[in-house]
Order: C-alpha cells, then sequence, then structure tokens
C-alpha cells in the first residue's frame, strides 16, 4: 500500500535530514525520490483580514508510516465560515501548530474539502491509496496541496463513480445544513410545506432539492437584483422551488393572500423556516408559519435585529431554534457519515446538483495572490457562486 | 341525587315560564322552591375596558335534568389573561350567548375558579353532589355566582380534604404553566439550574417550589422596589429560591462572575431559563445558558422588544419556545388531570405554598361597582398579590 516501504525503518531523525536535503531539489509533482511529498498550504500565523495574514506555507511530508495516510487535496471550498475563523469571529478557533515546520505555529485555513490518499502507512485500516476522502470534523484546515492524516479523521468516499471533486468536495456543509434542517425540527409530511429566505445560498438550492425529493413544497425568498433576476428564479424553479419571491414582493399583502391560496388557506400548513438572513424579515416568514412550527436560523447576512415575537412564542407554539453544522457533525460522525453518502448517491443518479461555483485552479503556478485573492473575494456577498480550489498538478 | 326529580318531568316551556315567576320572588341563597338557582354573573356585550363593558346580570338556572350538573361557585382568581380576553386583545376570544336570558348575547368573564357541585342530573356520571370542580379548559366564564354544565367541562376534585378554594381555584393556570415549563423543555437533573424573571409572580413562585421539590437550582430576577424588598427576598427563599437579584444587580459584571462562582464554574449548567418580562433582560439572561439550552417565553409584562440572539442560536444552541398553558390543559387533558391532583397533593401536605392573594368577597350584598373594581385593579400590574373572588351567601 504504502509506496516505498523501506523507508519506513529509517531511524526518525535521519529522514528530517532527507527531506531537508530533497526540498532544496524539487522534482515534478513534488515527490522526491524517497516518496515525500512537497506540500504547500494557504496558512496564517495570526488572527486578522484574509489579505492581511494569509500567506503560502511550504513543507515536506515524509512517506506514511503506521497508521497515518497521505493526502493529494483535490477540491476545497472557501465558504464565509473559513473566513470568520481567520478573522477571529467564529466561535470554533484555528489550531495553530508548529508541526508544519514554521518557526512560528500556523494554522492552515479551511474546513471543507475532500483528497485522494495517495498512500498509507502499513497499519492504515479500512482506506486505502486511491479512495477520496472528505473530513470528519471542522479544523482540520482544507487550502493545502497535501496533509497527513490518520483514518479516524476523516470519512472514506469508497464510490466515487460518476462523482467530480467539486460535488464531493462540497457536499458536507451546505447539504448537510439542508437535510437536518429539513429533518430534524418538524417532521414535515409530503405535500406539507417550508419557507426560507437566502434561498439562492448553496444551503438554500439545497433545501430546495431535497425538499422536493421529499414530497414538500417551498416558498424562497431572494434578494432582488438589478440583472439577471428571471434567469435566477428559472433557475431555482428548475430546482423545484415551487414559490420565488423577492423579499420587497414578500412583505406586500397581495403576496399573503397569494400564500393563502398557494396552501389552500392553510390546509396544507407552512411547518417549517429557515432563516439566514435576519432582520424584519423574519418576523413577516413567521407570521406565515402553522401553530407549532419551528424557525431555524443558521445565519444572519444582512447583519439586520430581528425581534422575538412574544405573541407567536406563546400563543402560536413557535419555536425559534438555530442550527450549526459542525456541532451537529461532531454529534452525529456516524449519521454524518450516513448522510454524506445520501446525497452524493442523489447526485451520482442526478437527482441533486451542486451549487453555481467559481473554481479557483491551484496548481505548482499559482501564486500566493492568486490564492489569497480568491479567499478575500468571497468576503464580496454570497450572490455570485461559491468559490473553490480545484487543485492541479501541484 | 337531583334534589327535586318530579321537576324534570316538566316540559321545558314550563320550566322557563316557572323561572320567570321565580325570579320575581328572589329568596335567601336564591333557592326557589323549586330547585331554582338565582345566578348572577359578571358579564359584557362587547369587547372594551373592564370598568366600561363589564355588568352584572342576573338569571336563574333551572333543576338539572339529564347530564347536567348545577355549579355554586366557591374560587374564581382575576388573572391578567382574563382582562386581555375582554379587551379583545387575547388570543383565545369569549363565547358570546344568550342561554343566560339577555336580550343582547353576553359572554361571562373569567376562565379559571373552582365550584361545588350543588345538584346533579339523574345521567351525570362520576360527580356528584358536594363534589368540588374546576374548568377542564378555558373560555368557562368562571366570574359568576352559578353555572349549569356537564361533567365533560370540569375535573372533579374527589379529596378535598385539607384544601381551602382558593388554593384549588388557582391550580390550573400558574402552578400548571410552572409545572410543563420546568418538565417539558429541558430534561433537568437534580443539581441543574434554571434562571427565571419576575420570579415573584404566581408563576414563578411556583417554579421556585416545584424547582426546589424535583432538586433543581433556580436564579430569580425580580424588580427592584422602594419598600418592603428585603422581605420579598426572604419570602422567596423560605420557597426554595436559591439566589435573588434584581434586574439591575443581574445586568452587573460582579453578579456574573457571582453565577459562576454558584454553578461551580459552569459545572452544574443552567440549562432552562423562564421568561414573562422581555426586553434586554432576556438577552442577558440567555447569555447565562448552557449549550443546548431553552429559553421558554410565557409572558411579556415589560412590553419590550426582545433581540433574537443568531449567535446564541447558531453557536450555542439556544432554543426560544412559548408556552401557553391553554392551549397544553386543551391538547393534554388527562396529563393536566394527573398534573392538578400532584400540586393539590403537594399543598395538602403543606409542601406547596399558594400565591398572596387579595381576597374580593362576592356575596349577596356585593355591589356590580365592587366587582368591577377588583377586575379593573388587576390592571395595575403584577406586584400586588393575586386578585380573587371569593363567594359567599349568594
Amino acid at each position: 500500500m504504502a509506496p516505498s516501504r523501506a523507508v519506513l525503518n529509517f531511524p526518525r531523525r535521519s529522514l528530517c535530514q532527507i527531506a531537508s536535503r530533497v526540498l532544496s531539489t524539487p522534482q515534478r509533482r513534488g515527490i522526491s525520490a524517497y516518496g515525500y511529498e512537497q506540500a504547500k498550504c494557504l496558512a496564517f500565523e495570526k488572527l486578522g483580514e484574509p489579505k492581511d495574514v494569509l500567506r503560502l506555507h511550504g513543507h515536506s511530508i515524509s512517506p506514511p508510516h503506521g497508521e497515518l495516510l497521505t493526502l493529494r487535496f483535490l477540491a476545497s471550498p472557501i465558504n464565509p465560515a473559513d473566513i470568520n475563523q481567520i478573522q477571529g469571529v467564529y466561535p470554533s478557533k484555528p489550531t495553530f501548530t508548529t508541526s508544519l515546520g514554521s518557526a512560528e505555529p500556523l494554522a492552515v485555513g479551511g474546513n471543507e474539502g475532500v483528497a485522494e490518499v495517495i498512500a498509507a502507512g502499513t497499519k492504515a485500516k479500512g482506506i486505502q491509496k486511491g479512495d477520496w476522502v472528505i473530513m470528519k470534523k471542522q479544523g482540520f484546515g482544507t487550502w493545502r496541496t497535501h496533509a497527513q492524516t490518520t483514518a479516524d479523521n476523516v470519512v472514506a468516499i469508497k464510490n466515487k463513480d460518476g462523482l467530480r471533486p467539486e460535488q464531493v468536495g462540497t457536499v458536507s456543509v451546505n447539504p448537510m445544513t439542508a437535510y437536518r434542517m429539513l429533518k430534524d425540527f418538524v417532521k414535515l409530511q409530503p405535500g406539507d410545506w417550508f419557507i426560507q429566505n437566502g434561498a439562492n445560498s448553496g444551503v438554500g438550492r439545497a433545501a430546495i432539492q431535497l425538499g422536493k425529493l421529499w414530497g414538500y413544497k417551498s416558498i424562497n425568498i431572494i434578494r432582488k437584483r438589478e440583472t439577471g433576476m428571471e434567469e435566477l428564479v428559472q433557475d431555482l424553479k428548475s430546482l423545484g422551488a415551487d414559490v420565488v419571491v423577492t423579499e420587497e414582493e414578500f412583505e406586500k399583502r397581495e403576496f399573503r393572500d397569494m400564500v393563502k391560496q398557494a396552501t389552500d388557506g392553510g390546509r396544507e400548513p407552512i411547518r417549517l423556516g429557515l432563516n439566514c438572513v435576519g432582520g424584519k424579515l423574519v418576523n413577516s416568514m413567521a407570521k406565515h408559519l402553522a401553530t407549532g412550527s419551528h424557525m431555524v436560523t443558521y445565519g444572519g447576512m444582512s447583519k439586520q435585529a430581528t425581534m422575538l415575537p412574544t405573541g407567536l412564542l406563546i400563543f402560536k407554539d413557535i419555536s425559534f431554534d438555530g442550527f450549526w453544522v459542525s456541532r451537529w457533525s461532531d454529534l452525529n460522525p456516524e449519521e454524518k457519515d450516513a448522510c454524506i453518502h445520501e446525497v452524493l448517491d442523489l447526485t451520482r443518479k442526478g437527482k441533486f446538483k451542486d451549487v453555481p461555483m467559481q473554481t479557483v485552479t491551484w496548481d505548482v503556478k499559482t501564486k500566493q495572490e492568486e490564492l489569497i485573492e480568491a479567499v478575500q473575494g468571497t468576503l464580496e456577498g454570497y450572490r455570485s457562486g461559491k468559490g473553490i480550489f480545484l487543485f492541479g498538478e501541484t
């Protein structure tokens, strides 16, 4: 399994000495004659704006011994949470380490991604060379060409037939968030409705599609835009959206009447709300919900305040909950595994489409500036496609 | 069982004719020679301020036939929700009826109370003369000397030993609210904490006592007052409150440190919040809650807005729920029955104290003005004791 087992018999110190030597004579695809990988990662020494703190750091990875796996990354998305983490405004803090050979402790950016196992130690179980893996928990640091880890930190994707790396590399955050929010707060029945804002986000698109597959109908609220409005509406409808409406239209009286009509005068209740925007819009959405419904918040992109509606809480039994996929994943590793494979199966069958993406190629020629620019650009908003690093020859 | 069964053989029309006659010659305690009751009720023809719309209405009640029961009220509290209902700002609307012999449809005020069965029809099952009953659902109209109903509208209190009417007549709203909020949102373990505002309210006092009986510790927030502060703190502590603090003290940094100390640095988590006040205070309370906790709102006395805290929802999994005892009672009649008897047993054993009350005697001599004044007075705030009608010779 491991490409050069003989190397494993060398004492550790010798390996390091060899590593230094190898680094000074880089070879194609960074593989040395002794099975060393020359890795690069987008890392930071301190918290701050990505453009100020990120830098490309090079280090070498020795051949995997024992249970170790050497990974070559294939695709790693740039999620808004990754940026918040670098800024230090995210509850899950990055881990700084000197294990990547830097003088000062470094943290590698990125939490989601898919990698190929390119070498496995003799004691590595259940995973072998050629397998694709995704990260089991957040905090892995996925903006890197290579990494070394053990099997308990990854989920193996044994059947990668018909799947592209960018599909596998983006399955564990957005589709998972949509999946759990549709399933874990209200027992929706086929024919029931849910209502969501930010409907063209990655989570929103996943919710539309999964909801449709499970027989739920959706009211989808999007921000008005100057151009491409009709295309976006058609795009969401093609995914399965029953109703698509702008935030402005949604607040109008005519729309209330239209909802009444669409839901057959309330006989097809709206029993779930999904919110990633915040502000007064959430209260307007909550008023449409049937007694006993849940409004689940997973983001606050508008940064506007939402009032807690006392009357709806008490007299209509509306609950306001939150969902954080990282916590869910950490608490439910087995369900996460099942959930990921279910979504990937749907993807393979063409029943689940990944979101529009802005790919950024990362290969041997890619400059630090291009990578940092891609991260910083993601800060500009959620209207453009999701940014994702696709790794070429590194 | 029924006092004058012979009457039951009269055709209905004859009864009405007799009723009119009887009404013109009232007798002591309103009982006519034929077993008729002369009843009075505090009723209203239209929604509005209690002082403007309430009036004392007299009517007669014929002896109970079939499954009917004739009730004589013993105690009926004046709850804030009763007033909101008269004002028309409560979601459960009063029922207007001409069955009480008025020219215009009337609704009787009050939703909670205890009555004695003074006569039962031959087909009345499970309940007999002398039993005490409370109302199964809201909307009964309990501000009345007498009423006629069937067994399915009441819960029989078979064992009234050691209980006073004002204890039985106030068991189904406040203690029930506290009971369900402590049990139905979070599975508290002995040693766990809950935190509540409005802690000296009827619900607050019930929560302190039930919580203590079940091994939960409580942080109790009250409004600052000019006089009687020390007595109130001691009063709540004597009920079992672990910590009592004013709203002002609660917001201070020192108190945060004190909470940390009291909860053993978080090893004894605060896992539930109870809110009947609203405003920023709720957010401050929520910050003390452990991950996965619930903040349950059952009132909004300050009429101040509470912001939905996005970060706490998402990253600390704090849920904001509401509780309305009326809906719970309507949906869970059997559990309500069990819950009521459990609290009454605790009351009988001296383990559960009823709240301070301002009793208003309602007997034959009581004037309309006194009754209306008692209702209007309840609007003035929640600091004084709960208003309750105690019925004398009517």
